[in-house]
Parts: C-alpha cells; sequence; structure tokens
C-alpha cells in the first residue's frame, strides 16, 4: 500500500500554476504584495489542478499513541494524559479541540497506539501496538509496524478526504514524544541530542541533560540507518510519528493540501520527505514552535513558518491557526478583482 | 471631543486579567505551552471586563485619502486609484475587501480626504479635504484639521461598536501614504529618512534617494515638534494616519480592541499612543511588513507581530488576518476545561 501511494504522488501541475500566478501579478495590488497568501494560492492550484483551489473543508488528523521511553522518565506528565486527551481533543474540550470550532474543522482523533484499552466512540481504534517499546533498550517497534503506522497514516488521510476534506492537518498526543522527535531529528541531521533537546510539555531545565542522554542511548543501542527512514522510524521513532507522515503521504497521493504542525509533525515531515520527496509539494508549514529542536527541523525541511505566537502545545494547534489563513489566500484568489477589471491602466 | 475620549480611556481591569491568567494556567495543557494566545486573551479580558472574552464580531476600518505630496513623484500609481480602491474594497473586490469573506468581517470604507467628489453607497462621507497639501511646500493640512480627522476616527470607532462590533482593524488606502508615514516615523524617532524610506506599493527602487529627499525636505520645512505628536500629523501627515489613531482611541474609549496593520497602521499607533498612552493597552499586532520603515516602528511601539506572511499591501489586510488567530485564543479560553475538570491530578 506505501509503495503504491508513493507512485501515485503526481508532480504539481505546472501550467496551472503558471496560469494562477500571471493572474495573480495583474490582481488589483502592487504586484508581490501579499507575499506568501500569493504562493500559498499558485502552490494549491498546482496540487488540486484547479486555477480556484479552495480549502473550506477542513480536517485534522490527531494521531495519538504511547512511548516505551517514558520508563526512562523523559516527561513530567503520567502516560495516563495521552489517553485522557485523545478523549477530549474530539469534544473540543483541549487547546486544539477549542480552537477547531473557531474555523469549524473536523477532527479525526486515531489511536494509534495508545497504551491502555478502551472503547470511545469518538476515538477511531487502529491500535497497533500498547505504545511502543523503550528506545533505551532496543526498537521502539518493528520495522513492520512501523510500515503499517505509515498505512494507518495514509488510510485516514484517504478518510478524510472521501468525507470531504480539502485540507489536512497533522496533530498529535503522545506523553513522551519530543525524545523520539529528538532521536530522529539527530540521526537524520547528524546534530547531537545534547544540543537540540527541549523541554517539551515543561520537563524540568535540570534534568534535560538526563533527557538528552537518554536519547544519545537509544540512537546508541539501535544504531539505526541515516539513509533509510523507516529503519529510523522503527528503530527510535513513534507510532504517532509514523502515522503523521502516513497522513502526509496519503494526501499527497490525492493532491491534497496537508499542514505542518510544530516539531513533532515536523519531525515527521522530515521522515516523508525522505520516504518520498514529491510529499515536499503538498505540504504548507504553519507555526514556529518554541521547541529547542523545531528551528533545525523547519531548517533542514526548507519550509518558513507563517505564524510566531512562541507556542508549544502540539496537538496540531498551529496547523490549525494557519487553516484561517491559507482559507484567505484561496478568498484573495477567488474574490479580487484584476486591474484590467477595475479600469486601471497599470500593474 | 478627542480630549473626553482620552479621559475615558480606563486601564486595563487587572483583577479580571489576574483571575483569567489562573484559570488558564489550569487549563489542559503544559502552562504557557499556547504563548501569545494565552497572552490575548488575558489582555482581552482586562479591556473588556469580562473573564470570556470573544472577537466574533469583527470590523474593519478603512480610512481613504490623498496626499499632496503625490505631485513630488513619491509613489508609482496615479493617485485616481485611492477612489477607485475606496469603492471597491466595501464591495469585496481588493486583498482586504476578497479576504473579508473568509472571516465574516464588516467593512466601513470612510472618505476623509480624497481628492474628487463623488457619491457612493458603500463609501462613507467624511471628507475633510480634497487630499492633503503638498508637505514639501508646507503644512500637509491646519492642526484644526488633523484633530478632526482623529475625531472623525473615534466616530466612525464607535459607530462600528454601536453597531455590533466587538473588535476593530485598521485599514488605510492612500496612494502615496508611506512618504508621510516615513515622515512621521523619522519625526518621532530620529531615524533619517535616508535609512528608512522603502519602496511602498513596488515604487522603483532607483529613485527611492529622491523619494527620501522629499521626506527629508518636507521635515526641513516644516519642522515638526517630535514631543506634540498632532503637530507631527498635521505638518507632515496624512488624513487616513490620523484617522486610524482616531479609530485606536475610540476603540480604547469604549474598551474594544483594536488590531494594528503594516507599516502606515504602525505609524498611526505611535501618534495614538503619543497623544493618549493608554491607548496602547488596547492595541494587538497582527503582521510584520516588508515595508522598509516597518520594522522601526514595530519595534518603537513594542508589540510583536503574529503572522511573517512577507505582506505589504496595506487596507487593513493583515490585520484581517489576525482576527482568526484572535479569535482562536477566546475559544481557547472559553471551550477548554482545566486539569481539575478533566480528572487529572498534575499541572
Amino acid at each position: 500500500m506505501l509503495e503504491k501511494s508513493i507512485k501515485n504522488i503526481k508532480p504539481l501541475n505546472q501550467d496551472i500554476m503558471a496560469q494562477v500566478k500571471a493572474r495573480v501579478d495583474q490582481l488589483i495590488k502592487p504586484q508581490g504584495s501579499l507575499g506568501a497568501l500569493e504562493d500559498i494560492v499558485i502552490q494549491l492550484s498546482g496540487m488540486v489542478e484547479h486555477p480556484f483551489p479552495m480549502t473550506n473543508q477542513k480536517a485534522m488528523i490527531v494521531m495519538c499513541a504511547d512511548h516505551g521511553v517514558c520508563d526512562e522518565y523523559v516527561a513530567s506528565a503520567p502516560q495516563s494524559v495521552t489517553l485522557v486527551q485523545a478523549k477530549n481533543i474530539p469534544r473540543g474540550l483541549t487547546g486544539l479541540g477549542s480552537m477547531a470550532k473557531q474555523c469549524n474543522a473536523k477532527i479525526y482523533a486515531v489511536d494509534i497506539g495508545i497504551n491502555s484499552d478502551f472503547e470511545d466512540e469518538y476515538v477511531i481504534p487502529k491500535k497497533l501496538m500498547h505504545g511502543t517499546n523503550n528506545m533505551r533498550k532496543g526498537p521502539a517497534m518493528t520495522r513492520e509496524i512501523a510500515i503499517k503506522a505509515i498505512e494507518t497514516g495514509i488510510e485516514m488521510a484517504h478518510k478524510a478526504i472521501e468525507e470531504g476534506a480539502n485540507i489536512l492537518g497533522t496533530g498529535e498526543m503522545g506523553i513522551g514524544n519530543t525524545s523520539p522527535s529528538t532521536a530522529i531529528l539527530s540521526v537524520l541531521t547528524g546534530a547531537s541530542p545534547f544540543d537540540i533537546t527541549g523541554v517539551g510539555a515543561n520537563f524540568p531545565e535540570e534534568h534535560l541533560k538526563h533527557k538528552a542522554t537518554v536519547i544519545n542511548d537509544a540512537i546508541t543501542c539501535n544504531n539505526p540507518d541515516p539513509n533509510d527512514p523507516i529503519d529510523v522510524l522503527a528503530k527510535v521513532g513513534g507510532l504517532e510519528i509514523a502515522g503523521m507522515a502516513g497522513t502526509m503521504i496519503g494526501g499527497a497521493e490525492k493532491g491534497i493540501p496537508v499542514v505542518i504542525d510544530g516539531f513533532i509533525s515536523t519531525v515527521s515531515a522530515l521522515i516523508a520527505c525522505a520516504i518520498a520527496p514529491e510529499v515536499k509539494n503538498y505540504l504548507l508549514p504553519s507555526h514556529a514552535s518554541l521547541e529547542k529542536g523545531a528551528k533545525l527541523a523547519t531548517e533542514t525541511l526548507g519550509l518558513k513558518p507563517y505564524i510566531h505566537m512562541n507556542l508549544r502545545l502540539g496537538e496540531g494547534s498551529g496547523a490549525l491557526l494557519a487553516f484561517s489563513l491559507i482559507e484567505s489566500a484561496c478568498y484573495m484568489n477567488k474574490e479580487m478583482i484584476t486591474f484590467a477589471d477595475g479600469g486601471i491602466d497599470i500593474v
């Protein structure tokens, strides 16, 4: 399935993009004065192969999973918070959930590996493991499960798109997940965990060195191959990180934009683009997370976040905020008149 | 009227702000992890004196005026564009107008000094002059008219609020208005026009030195008193710049937040805060404009823009985009549960 999805990803339609760029340059404003909004709508038109793209049907796919590495004290909150929040998110009670009401975004909360058995009408059951294994002691998951987790993300992207979504956002809930994200970033970039490990959800500064040591140990113990993204994901990654990478691949396959959130999500994007570089054409950035590794992750990916609000919650909260900006770009393109329409003989 | 409005501005309600901060710190997320969204909602609660502020009734007040200094070749577009766009904006055909549909913002387009006589059902007639006088040759307007222009802004803020607005954005349309804005910024900060003059609406780079010379001449010719903001406004300002300052004062008077746009609007904010420092409590930033002087203006004001999208259109387009972010902050505060509500015994 993963191979098939990757093969299905088309390059952006350059003809339509050129056509939209030409028209955007004629809209009744100084050329280029709407900056990234112009870039967004040109890119979107190439994705959906339509000169007037619209992103009014918003869906957040929130992958929820636990992490065996929590045994090593790398997070302040207990693992049980993952389950509590997985239930709260689709009910609109969390940071993401509450703000989804502002922009009318649909939320798909997915149990891709929460460490407990439960049934909940609002959480989609796709559990692959009861949390990953402790990566300090061995691989977080098998290669097979890593691939299945990616495919679960693809499947969820397809589901949301079939149910009407014309833009997807990637979110996550997983206590401890800055540790595998930092491990992946370290392996992919060569940066030392001691330089890029951050506090995540308010982990005490004085124990950061311990957290970095655990991450460093996990890399040393598993020796992931930096040129094999699935190997990295399996050995020092997480189920929700794999799931988000899958969502990006699944969105790209269907020609639908996928919005990246903060640190965890950007690391997922690095994995997705390492697996299938053409995915990158379908990704849009959102916010510049305060988490320490986020800057390196974003720079490595090469996308410039629009929103600078010192957010570091995750859940997909920053991606959600970007939905309105992206939709505004669609309105700009769709509703603005050209200089010629306005009877002005200048550009 | 101006004096009365200034006297009516109340300090933020610190008790309610403390109460909201305490509750925001208990919401089911790592403390502080929603960054500026948390700051926004705390500040809003102090403005409206309510623990659950909401900014769902959005109004953009767009002040439109012409500039006599256009005689000196400081803009590429002809003055007639001001009128064309003043009519297009409330019809939803411009950058601002088109994007206002995304967030359902009401637009008040105000003729505060367009250089032609016309009637238009969508443009509110408040003309004080047929464009300002050429500031290179003398004062742009009299002190009396500068005050009237501010009062027009106050009046329009009151009108929008009476008609239901619970948040205001400031916008402008005025071919040539980066020149008076740069002049004001130069007088207020001491920066040389030769260091801070930018291209505005794609003015040719090779003529920037001429534009800076005109601005410098205007300051030398009029010798405005940097300690008297109304003197600065009258001598080297613009009617729409004064009007926007008035909108900020009028919003503050009524305890309603006012969102700053880009360069012109930030300069108006500097004037408004120089006239009445307590206005600043009611201002929210929006985007970091690409216009050259914007960075200095923003740093002088001391507010950090949320949106970095390389915008430089004006009209209020960046303020409009910020409406959704600010409204999201209100939803976060209003809809999120606390740790205690969620049955989690940690912070």
